[in-house]
């Protein structure tokens, strides 16, 4: 996926001096990070995403230039108590464009994502939400002014998903919001749905999103389908415009399956304020899990079994003219009975199997066993090739 | 190359306890290990290469059915001061068979190594030695039967390569030896060239090397060329067997390219004295290089630009073709002028731009432009896509 959209790929440095990987990371994140003092005395930190150091990389190459799209399949390392599908050390995928802030390079990231999960058959939907209209909501709506309190309520619709209104309501009417500013907030999370729908709904609300109507267009004209939904706000500190969630619509309650966004704070952090940032991540175990599907059953398509010294002598020369036209081929690595060559040929779900003995190496024929069929012909080797490459 | 040979592909874990990466090491290594306790008090290292790991893997999982061969393609650390092509974090290919003992696995990593070399198009030698060989003419012929002073003397043929003899002559009569000891040594090690002529010469001194002739016997079936030079020792704690290094011809200052061969005391260490093993390593920067030569004009082949409301339509259209056939595709993600479009595709080495405009929206025709030679045609959407994709 990231070739057809050019991205290129990279592997951002594993270890990061420990101030680099906290300029993203949060509270949270902060305490997962698996850092430790080098024998030099130095604070250094494993990487807990690809992000950061992709970032730390563009930010320091000036000679690039922008756009810059770039991808990474690599993994990286959080301090967090092992448990069921989440691992000390897991691989993500990552796409990110740097450049000047366009709603094409979001919409972009958008559209690779998208392709990259129907790609796997999955089913999904992308929900979308915008940070600026919500802080517009928060502000120009409810009156909220006060930057602390805002960043408050932002919270609150991020828990949306994970606990009621009845609960949030409560939480937050005790530290100081009226239960009539938290009702017309979880609200105004609820609205989602088509974008056509929810940009109307935002306009009676009175409510400022230019970035979402721009996003609007650039999709469908892109003739990618997505939800829009106000209560997607993601990691705090971090992402400033357009946010994004990859669902799985067969198992909601496994969370996000992807998410992204634009973060045009990181940039400057690192010393560029002239770039902007948006980008996608997400986990390869549910994709490895799909794409295993398909490739439980891979094996190697030819066994080379040989008999008797001239079928040894044979049976280098044929494995040779196999592996030369690329085809994988396998074979004994020391004197096994034919008997136990093809069991092993069977265990390891070999389709055709090359027989070699002494009258093949006299005859310059060879016996080719289909092991699906269980058929044998005497052939000469470039008709077995054929069979082989056809099937 | 691992394919062909179906080797399957993994990752070692990046993190091991201390306590293992020791288990290979030696002193030297393990100075280098990227070491630190974990923030629950535990001391951990970064592998400072792929085989410990892949060897624990092997050894606790008795499920696998020898002979077990894995491949794998991975980064590794070493604390080491940072210097020109040697880093702290450099990436390794690694190629191992775990099973009974048989020359025939020697062989086999032998040729997977020799093939992938000889596919990268660097001029090469694969010079192989035997440590038993060795351990036979030191005890056998030279008649030193203490194992101090026999350890010694192989470090002394490790020598060869970067010291001369006079200087190896006075370093080890200070340590003790006879002269004439040493001078047969050197001598020893100074046994190299064509298999049949070295297995030779070790009959007239009086040496077993049954598996330097079985191999030779292996190698030229499987149409292999390699030197035997039993000056070829390679890591002393850790090779068992036949070790083998891969010099570039046309640089041999630059040390050994990738070097292997059997290490059949590791398995053991991990409880598994059921198994052998052998393997190789090479480092990736030098591959890395040989492949970029061909590779540095890699660029995306099709650049859609576009112009006016109905183009920008158009070209999300087009681009969605070209990316659902897989063809690499890539456009402006803001509004850009006609002439900065073009720039840019020509700046990427772009060699097809897909031109459209109101007019093209409406025909149905789109503009073709060959970068390279200048040309420009207007032909249907399917018509450019057969050209893109003959080119």
């Amino acid at each position: 996926m990231a070739t057809i959209f050019n991205f290129r790929m990279m592997e951002p440095a594993p270890l990061e001096h420990l101030d680099v990987l906290r300029a993203k990371s949060g509270v949270e994140v902060d305490r997962e990070i698996y850092s430790f003092k080098d024998k030099g005395g130095r604070d250094i930190g494993l990487r807990f995403d690809l992000t950061v150091g992709m970032t730390r990389y563009v930010c320091t190459r000036r000679e690039l230039r922008p756009p810059i799209k770039l991808a990474s399949l690599s993994g990286a390392w959080r301090y967090d108590e092992p448990q069921h599908a989440r691992y000390r050390w897991f691989r993500q995928w990552d796409l990110e464009i740097f450049g000047p802030p366009s709603i094409g390079a979001d919409a972009e990231v958008i559209e690779a994502t998208h392709r990259l999960f129907k790609s796997l058959g999955i089913g999904f939907t992308v929900q979308v939400g915008d940070r600026e209209a919500v802080q517009s909501y928060i502000s120009q709506v409810l009156g909220v002014k006060d930057a602390e309190r805002a960043a408050e309520m932002m919270r609150a619709l991020d828990k949306v998903q994970k606990k009621t209104a009845g609960e949030l309501k409560a939480e937050y009417v005790a530290k100081g919001f009226s239960a009539e500013e938290v009702e017309k907030l979880l609200g105004f999370g609820a609205i989602r749905g088509d974008p056509g729908k929810v940009l109307s709904r935002l306009g009676e609300e009175g409510v400022q999103a230019p970035a979402l109507v721009a996003l609007a267009d650039n999709l469908s004209g892109r003739g990618i389908q997505t939800e829009f939904n106000l209560s997607i706000v993601r990691g705090l500190d971090y992402y400033t415009g357009v946010v994004f969630e990859v669902l799985d619509t067969s198992h909601p309650d496994l969370g996000s399956l992807a998410g992204g966004g634009r973060y045009d704070l990181l940039p400057g952090s690192f010393g560029r304020t002239d770039l902007s940032a948006t980008g996608a991540a997400g986990g390869m175990e549910r994709i490895a899990l799909s794409l295993s599907d398909g490739s439980e059953g891979r094996s190697v398509p030819v066994y080379v079994a040989v008999t008797g010294k001239g079928g040894q002598k044979a049976g280098h020369r044929v494995l040779n003219e196999l592996r030369d036209k690329g085809v994988p081929a396998e074979s004994a690595l020391s004197d096994r009975a034919l008997a136990k060559q093809l069991e092993d040929a069977r265990r390891m779900g070999v389709k055709w199997v090359v027989i070699l003995g002494d009258k093949e190496e006299l005859s310059g024929m060879i016996t080719l066993r289909n092991m699906v069929d269980r058929t044998e012909e005497v052939v000469p080797l470039s008709t077995a090739l054929r069979r082989i490459k056809q099937a």
